[in-house]
């Protein structure tokens, strides 16, 4: 544990104002006294403090604005001058807005935690590597918040289970007590940063790949059988870009997968059904109020894996529908006689 | 590939007369021009025959009768003669009945694949560990097919996998081919007898405890950290009892867990969903009008688990729910403390 600081997790920030960021803000607050939180505008936060609650998301949740300091985009450098520890929970798309108006010098110190179910578009790597290579953070100085767990549920204090990971697993500690553990969220400890981090990314591929099943009428037994060979093609591609010893049963990733293709909450699976029941993608992502991150994720894999060229056959089914307009019905088909 | 004789699977049958054994009837008569089939009264066979499909289950499934033999419970000697492989369906509670009334000297040179999700009770042994002590057959002589496969689906010839295992793979090839695999149904092969027959069980111990946990509205989280925790639970038990390089991401394992614990048709979540919004166990029996074979198998693998000492809390608290009164909020409330 020599690399914990006395002070950590010291002041809290999150950056992000969806779902996600709103039910991480729910739980941090059970703990700490004081959260920092960027959310975009002056206006949302004008709304924010008027009504006691995230105006578009999670609504039901109020929050004592009293504990809370708001940051607007503009404010990004000084956000993350107040805070010590920080956790992204913006979508993918918009990290890198953010990651590049902060300047190193202020990030360089700090500890982030990546909350982002998605890599940096452009760039085509995870947080923790544009961490290290765009910001100069040291290993030490990132972990990654994952696990099953839908916002949704978080706001009706639902019991839930989260992953905290760190590459120093002592730190991993301090953040599961410090920040995520209380009466309704029991936080694991991982050492598989990397591992976590393209877990989170695939399993919305595979969400897509479930809706799109569902929306063909494919039926439970093809369901079950798509799941079990996307979490075999999880640990193949995880176990080749990052070998270490895990288990892919535990609920950082299998967990993780199941509630997102199984779940009528998960967006990346309405949005797979929506193609799977004919609706073009340009359709789908129109009639969506959300981002579906798995769109975004199955371009970022592709390309990663044109270097490690893993056998990911779900994966590319979902990438050729999506971006290369191969025919659902037939693209499915063939990915059918490649299952086990 | 040497034990396989050159006339299997040779005159085929098929014990039992529910749903499962409805919808692999259908399966085999892709394959096979003729079947042998007991089912248990006169009368059914008479409603059978006349109606050209089963009375009582999977009504849609029209069948071309002049390629059955029936056989009735009297006959069971009879039926076992005519047939070369038989294929055991029938609710675990009742094959006992039959396997103790067909002589030795009959069954004893036949095939004989186990299709029962469940164990001998009483006896307390698996299915292929009954035919080996009580009824002398050589371990080549069994063999097990399984897979997340509702038969409600087979009806709908939606696609489906299923695994038939044998102790000498070549013969599960052959059987895969020839009695398994159609259109609709993907068969893969297997050596793991032993693993297969427990993770039967198993799976609907948990789709019980899947069942409560969604009566007490314990959300889509919790509900995925629930069968995380059973799939290891799973190869953990599974490991110790028969020790094999196993992957329980397969469809055969950790498919067919999905299945029946995610999915509306499963009778087995359907118990235990009672069970998790108040009903005694007395009351939710008598509500269904289906055997929930998890019932049974909480109480064999815990009896057998006596001997072994694995740690199983899943199937523990499930016990103690349906055998001794335990009270569910506290029991799950405890279980739950303990999941990963």
């Amino acid at each position: 544990m020599a690399e914990v600081s006395s002070n950590l997790p010291g002041r809290i920030g999150i950056l992000g104002g969806g779902s996600w960021a709103t039910a991480l803000a729910k739980i941090v607050l059970t703990r700490q006294p004081h959260l920092n939180w960027l959310l975009r505008t002056t206006n949302h936060i004008k709304e924010f403090t008027r009504l006691k609650h995230n105006p578009n998301y999670l609504t039901s949740v109020t929050f004592d604005t009293s504990r809370i300091t708001f940051f607007t985009d503009s404010d990004v450098n000084d956000f993350f001058r107040a805070c010590d520890t920080v956790i992204l929970a913006t979508p993918s798309p918009y990290i890198r807005y953010y990651l590049k108006r902060v300047r190193t010098s202020v990030i360089r110190p700090k500890l982030i935690i990546n909350a982002i179910k998605g890599m940096v578009p452009e760039e085509n790597i995870l947080i923790s590597d544009y961490l290290q290579e765009y910001k100069e953070l040291r290993p030490g100085q990132i972990g990654v918040i994952a696990g099953p767990c839908h916002a949704e549920e978080i706001a009706k204090d639902r019991m839930s289970y989260l992953t905290v990971g760190c590459f120093d697993l002592g730190k991993a500690k301090v953040l599961s007590e410090e920040l995520f553990s209380n009466d309704y969220v029991h936080c694991a400890v991982s050492r598989d940063v990397v591992g976590i981090e393209y877990a989170a990314v695939l399993k919305n591929i595979y969400a897509i790949a479930a809706g799109i099943c569902h929306g063909m009428n494919k039926g439970d037994n093809f369901q079950s059988v798509l799941i079990s060979n996307a979490i075999a093609e999880m640990s193949h591609f995880v176990g080749t870009v990052h070998l270490l010893n895990r288990d892919v049963t535990e609920s950082v990733y299998l967990g993780d997968l199941l509630v997102t293709a199984y779940s009528s909450y998960s967006r990346n699976r309405t949005f797979g059904n929506m193609i799977g029941k004919g609706y073009s993608v340009r359709a789908a992502q129109m009639e969506m109020n959300m981002v579906a991150e798995g769109y975004y994720g199955a371009k970022c894999i592709h390309e990663i894996n044109q270097r490690y060229q893993v056998t990911m056959p779900i994966c590319d089914t979902v990438y050729e529908i999506l971006y290369e307009g191969a025919p659902v019905e037939a693209s499915i088909t063939k990915l059918a006689a490649l299952f086990k």
